[in-house]
């Protein structure tokens, strides 16, 4: 916290700071110490942005009213680290606005892009269990009767498979179901009676995931009930909210870029179907995910690879913008 | 060997003597003493049958060529026993033509059946491996160019599934093809770059089974040449051979039956698609696998299920059958 006590702090400031299993290949200074660890998704950057944000903070006149300051694990994790700071913080603690952001290597540095609404998806996770009938089976004509899970497996996958395509002509989908693991029988000469295919389900809100789930729960019992087979769907909601910015948050983010004299730019487009345990904030307050424009001279690495690197200077677009936040609370 | 010595026997009989791992649920006196094993495919009483023929042949005039009697272990299993017998005879012990039987229950007591030509289906392995990119998948956007190795995997199977069905409106197919085992992914959130597919093929002749080998090759290379991933098919043929009937020996059965007063049909009206490894004993010698009869007053527990008994005096037939032939061989 920073700023008077005894308060509800008026705004949240979140910073991820957890490494991913990549070997570092930059010659830089700062590199990873531990080999097949690295900060490949700027994380550590969030974090260093934050901290000298609360230098700033605290070096400057006191503020209003309090700010609140969250260092985070485990954003890549499952089950991620949002929901044990949230849960683990006081309803008193818990600011009406959170602001977060994230380093974007394809956005030119220091540039701030921002859209309002849907930004990142859900994830779930979609368990689809068949289970036929226990037959024994040799060939062609014995075992007729027996019921191949497989078979219907495979036609659950079909169908889900054309539930979600081509429903937009852009590049992006509201909602997508992946299987990503998908695995029937166990001898190759015997009919597979068992079928099992887990996967992951993203929508833009949970209205979207809901009505995904009431849509794969009536595949399911269509199939089952057209065929002598269990078939059993089974969802685990909440493994990553979905990211929306509030449109309250995305003005006051734009005013103080103006304010600033910091580009800051509608972006991306569209929404983006990959997720960020941010959303955890945003489900109970306000606020905004922004990012934070990275891209080097010469062409930029990819987040999440051995040669991800930055000019730390844009941070500063960061800490310029946060402050302005903070002494100009909702 | 029965009969004189030092020349080539003239005739071979092969019964097999496995058991099964199932439970033997009848009172008999006779039943298994091991629990867990039973000789539910009737193989005691093949192994009866072929003992009480040695002792008729041994009782009775001397044969005038010898005849060879083969008690099999392993049918059920693979690699199956009647390879090793094979390779074990030298060749001026292998007879130019092979008898075996099986006792089965969908025929009344004691009557005989034969068909000339493709009687049981060959048994090979089929294996198809998909490996696509490896490149790392987040949701829908993000690793747009990943290739998703079980979508391919399911175009593979649904090529394969619809390339045997339906071609023929009798009950039996002469090729089909089981996938009994399919494995795509590892993680639900992760797109699955690797699948693979085990199966197997049955075919009513060796130039079907390697049409249909081709077959899967090309669609293979089909579906290769269309997508960015390599698919590979792989076989393993001769675990069990095509059972098929050489019409003189059907003949000479058919003949001995008529001699005898022995109720003989000809049975099934289609090829079947099991197999029996006595396919082996066809591949190189003339020969017949035929059906003994033994359905019990009162309906009769199917072969291969925990109640399964016979009559043993339907084995008589076989005796006498057998011995007809042995007394005059081809």
């Amino acid at each position: 916290m920073v700023g008077p006590r005894g308060t509800q702090p008026a705004i949240g400031f979140r910073a991820d700071l957890d490494a991913l299993p990549i070997t570092e290949e930059t010659d830089a200074e700062y590199a990873s110490l531990n080999p097949g660890l690295m900060h490949a998704c700027g994380h550590d950057g969030h974090a260093a942005g934050l901290l000298a944000l609360a230098r700033r903070l605290v070096a400057g006149p006191t503020l209003s009213e309090p700010a609140l300051l969250v260092f985070q694990q485990a954003e890549e994790g499952h089950p991620s680290g949002a929901p044990r700071v949230l849960r683990g913080l006081p309803g008193y603690l818990l600011p009406p606005e959170f602001i977060g952001f994230h380093l974007w290597p394809e956005l030119p540095a220091g540039v701030i892009g921002l859209r309002s609404g849907a930004l990142f998806t859900s994830v779930a996770g979609v368990t689809i269990h068949v289970s036929g009938s226990t037959g024994r089976v040799h060939g062609t004509t014995f075992g007729k009767d027996a019921v191949d899970g497989l078979a219907i497996g495979h036609e659950i996958y079909t169908a889900l498979s054309s539930m979600w395509s081509g429903r937009h002509p852009t590049d992006y989908q509201p909602v997508s179901l992946n299987i990503g693991r998908f695995e029937a029988g166990d001898e190759p000469n015997r009919v597979p009676t068992q079928c099992l295919m887990r996967g992951t389900l993203r929508a833009l809100s949970w209205a979207e995931q809901d009505r995904a789930f009431e849509m794969i729960r009536e595949t399911a019992a269509q199939i089952e009930g057209s065929r002598d087979a269990r078939v059993h769907a089974s969802f685990e909601s909440g493994i990553r909210p979905p990211v929306r910015n509030a449109a309250a948050s995305v003005s006051r983010v734009r005013a103080a870029c103006g304010h600033l004299g910091i580009d800051c730019r509608v972006y991306p487009e569209h929404p983006v179907g990959v997720s960020d345990d941010f959303g955890w904030y945003l489900d109970d307050s306000k606020g905004v995910l922004f990012f934070l424009g990275c891209a080097a001279m010469g062409g930029s690495p990819d987040l999440h690879t051995p040669t991800f690197d930055f000019d730390e200077s844009v941070l500063l677009n960061y800490v310029d913008v946060a402050a302005e936040l903070a002494r100009n609370p909702m």
